[in-house]
């Protein structure tokens, strides 16, 4: 194909399940821009990780690092910023996003003691940042938390429009509507690819706009006679605000407990994005003072967490607060896809404890930040490219916003499913995938990045199933006779204490398996704790359909 | 109060969580029955716990265990009969249940080779059964298994209605519509205490009818043009029948994979319960020689479950089935709560290798089992009882079902949410809870029954977050001298060959608590112990922010 040589590429990085969410590269001939560097979560078999990052092995290559001239964020939320403080320093370029995204990073930053060495540019939705041959440009949107981008991203080559994460709020809480304006001149002025959120391309219509929800705590505010405690997404500052307004017009002092959302609190109040009234807000010691109907307690916890400050108060265990008969709960969140469990738990222990509990199932105190297919639609209408990539969401959700690109008359061959490590290449009038590089996941554990990888997993997950049989025994280094041990310990696979004749059995067995043997030097012990092993694990698993690591040790004297 | 020497006492057992659900006991003077004895399934935090079965350490007391006259079984799903095997051994009574029921209750026995003592009484709704002074009438409810029942327990004192898990379908796959007519003439003979299913007292409106979800597949099959796969409930022997049909008319074979839908189907076929046209069901060997536009595998894993068939062929794991593109798999279940992530993650999979997968949240290949608000409004103005006790349900389910026997006018005073173990007494016109008997969960794990506990739990969570350092050193018990030793072998901790410098250094730290001491017998070695742990634990978090177990051995020669 001619003009090859002079192509856009993209490639959406990170590891299975959602594609081009947390981090996305795209390159111009030889320059190369990031968007976002966000985190994921641990999934369920990987016990003991914090957090997830993306592999950027890829980015760190020593071509590719030299062609890196900046990172740009869309929005705020841990899974778009959150790997910033382990990226950035392998990659050390500016980094540029609207205001209150950049607050929120800093304050990641100074915990991971990066507050003075990265380069933070605060941009202006309307304002064009220029790196190389990129222009890139910033276009609000609606989303679940303030100050939430899109990128217009123009190169010599054509512009590719990145929605961020998206809806469209016709009456936002701060009246800053999405820039319909601007996106429907870049649909006149031409787009070459549309990358668009797809987390809700299953849902039907249109997603409500975060004003219902003030409207629903407004009306619990005025309902409730007793003490209001509220949980929710920590980030979500049109949400609190509203929470903050009910609270005044009902007389309510609040109290903020949690540290993510006293941190958020404190940003957004510095920056001007919250407006909290002198003497609405007092600190907790004061809160006992009070009677309960004048009190709000705004706090952590919407996802049932277990160390959370709303989970601690459900199980009777917060230092600070004990629930009270006749107190009203919002959980105004949905359970994010994992948590359901947590959540019912939490609200399960509040009612227990006689609180009437308010959460999404039952009334409108959550609507998604996501938009819905009519608003896919519109987006695909306003801006009219002639590629389309769905990103943000799993395999099944692209499919279905790539069938909406159909339906509205995008030719299939111009749409492009991709996986992360995916490398799509562009010109004017050409599309196509082009091979794949490095991509995935690595595990933060503590301090540790990517240090833990399969085999350390793979002992957790059989440590969690049925514990360990630890063998020691002493050897004459001389003789190789046993001079000390069998010694067994166990831990998580049966309570000792009534297990007394088993483990007796176990030593014994062991003592067979060495009897009559004359072992000498390191070579024959592998064989003979595969022998221990073999010994062990066979008789335990029929006495008890168990499977414990079993843990031979060998001590020379 | 007079009378109240002679009552009737409702006793929920079972852990916390779902109140009523899987085992409850009804006393009247000195004779006791029992309703289902159902299984729970293992919390997030019970690692390698297999089941949970109820605690029945008071139905075993010699005083209570002497009035057990029978146990009742209202439907043959595994939260109501799942305990039955080991349940039974301890009460050794007569067990009635209709006969589907009963069929699959002899295959759970068979298993834990129960099968010829458990002495099972097959009934059939509207039949009475008397033990003692209770007279126990099945009557015929709709569920989302064969052959569901609810009891009427008529005592001299009164009747109870049980409805055990329903709804009503007007328009049953069997034709046989829960018994509106016996329920009427109970609530006009007067009915003292309804315990009614809550599972669903959050949904407004009425359940769906299974006969819908058939609709839906016959829409499938006849638009896929290639092989159809589908998993459901394997129990949910009306939807299979419903596919059956489905592949009847549209002249496709089936092959049944999977151990618990072969048992059920099994059962089902013999027993009745499912028609199965000569020369449909075909062995999974003849499935290659067919066109795959003629073939239907029926498979379970419509939870996600990771060893289920389904899974295996999402994973590209399955002996026998390949995923193809074209292939059209049905998901025809919601996920229980809590497995929301694995049924995702096996979409997923199954849309990358090239299926069409329709599930729940996208078309109508689900209806609950369960009845949703206005159909429990009609229950509770058909039975019209004086007392009311919502069960099968969290608090939160409980809660919202009391409101709505309270807006059909039932006084609240006569309305009881119980927890597990509480005992509610009743007369001809009073009810009060009267206290407590012990009730709770019951951990199998293997062959162990009950004996992994807090202590084992705690162990496997803490292996299971940071795994595990085991530090062994020899000791001359004559000198108290080190002889050989530390040494230190480490499982899901941290990956060795990365972190040598890290144990080089940890036996450092061991080897300086030790210096200069001359420990002597065993009395000291538990403060070596406890030395070595500390220094240990100390210096881990801070090089790596994790708390492995620390377990130190000492051995003596």
């Amino acid at each position: 194909m001619p003009g090859k040589s002079s192509k856009i590429s993209i490639i959406p990085l990170g590891g299975i399940g959602e594609i081009g969410k947390n981090i996305t590269a795209i390159r111009y001939q030889n320059e190369m821009i990031i968007i976002d560097a966000g985190l994921m979560f641990p999934e369920e078999d990987e016990l003991g990780v914090d957090i997830v990052i993306p592999e950027i092995s890829y980015l760190t290559e020593n071509s590719v690092r030299s062609q890196i001239k900046a990172i740009f964020l869309t929005h705020g939320h841990d899974d778009h910023i959150g790997a910033l403080p382990y990226i950035w320093p392998h990659l050390k370029v500016p980094v540029y996003g609207t205001r209150f995204t950049l607050g929120l990073v800093g304050k990641k930053l100074a915990e991971h003691e990066l507050a003075d060495k990265v380069p933070l540019h605060p941009v202006q939705p309307r304002q064009e940042v220029t790196v190389g041959n990129f222009r890139v440009e910033f276009f609000r949107v609606n989303h679940s938390i303030a100050d939430a981008a899109g990128l217009a991203i123009h190169t010599p080559m054509g512009t590719i429009v990145h929605t961020g994460d998206y809806k469209f709020d016709h009456t936002p809480v701060d009246g800053q509507v999405a820039d319909f304006q601007r996106l429907a001149s870049l649909g006149e002025e031409g787009v070459l690819a549309l990358l668009g959120d797809s987390t809700n391309a299953e849902r039907p219509g249109y997603t409500h706009s975060e004003k219902a929800v003030g409207a629903t705590i407004e009306e619990i505010f005025r309902r409730a006679r007793s003490r209001i405690i509220l949980a929710t997404f920590s980030s979500n500052v049109h949400r609190i605000q509203q929470t903050i307004d009910a609270a005044v017009r009902n007389q309510r002092k609040m109290v903020v407990i949690g540290r993510s959302v006293e941190n958020v609190v404190e940003v957004a109040e510095e920056l001007g994005y919250l407006k909290i009234p002198k003497g609405t807000r007092i600190p907790v010691e004061e809160l006992a003072g009070l009677p309960a109907s004048k009190t709000l307690i705004l706090t952590t916890g919407s996802q049932g967490e277990p160390m959370s400050s709303l989970t601690r108060m459900a199980m009777a265990d917060h230092r600070r607060v004990e629930i009270e008969p006749g107190d009203t709960v919002i959980i105004a969140a949905a359970p994010i896809p994992g948590n359901e469990k947590l959540v019912a738990r939490t609200i399960d222990h509040l009612i227990k404890q006689g609180a009437e509990v308010i959460y999404e199932a039952v009334s409108g105190v959550h609507v998604s930040g996501h938009a819905s297919q009519e608003e896919l639609k519109l987006m695909l209408n306003l801006v009219r490219p002639r590629f389309f990539v769905p990103v943000h969401g799993y395999q099944r959700h692209l499919k279905r916003h790539a069938e909406l690109a159909r339906e509205l008359g995008i030719p299939s061959e111009n749409i492009f499913i991709l996986e992360n490590g995916s490398i799509l290449d562009m010109g004017r009038d050409w599309a196509e995938t082009v091979g794949r590089v490095p991509a995935g996941r690595v595990l933060v554990d503590g301090l540790g990045v990517g240090d833990v990888g399969n085999i350390v997993l793979r002992d957790r997950r059989l440590l969690a199933q049925d514990g360990i049989l630890v063998v020691v025994i002493t050897i004459n280094k001389q003789t190789g006779q046993l001079v000390a041990g069998p010694d067994i310990v166990s831990r998580g696979f049966i309570y000792v204490r009534e297990a007394e004749t088993l483990l007796e059995e176990a030593r014994g067995l062991v003592r067979e398996a060495l009897t009559g043997k004359n072992h000498q030097g390191p070579s024959e012990w592998s064989s003979i704790k595969s022998q221990v092993r073999d010994v062990l694990a066979k008789a335990l698993f029929e006495r008890t359909r168990r499977r414990p690591m079993i843990l031979p040790i060998i001590m020379e004297v």
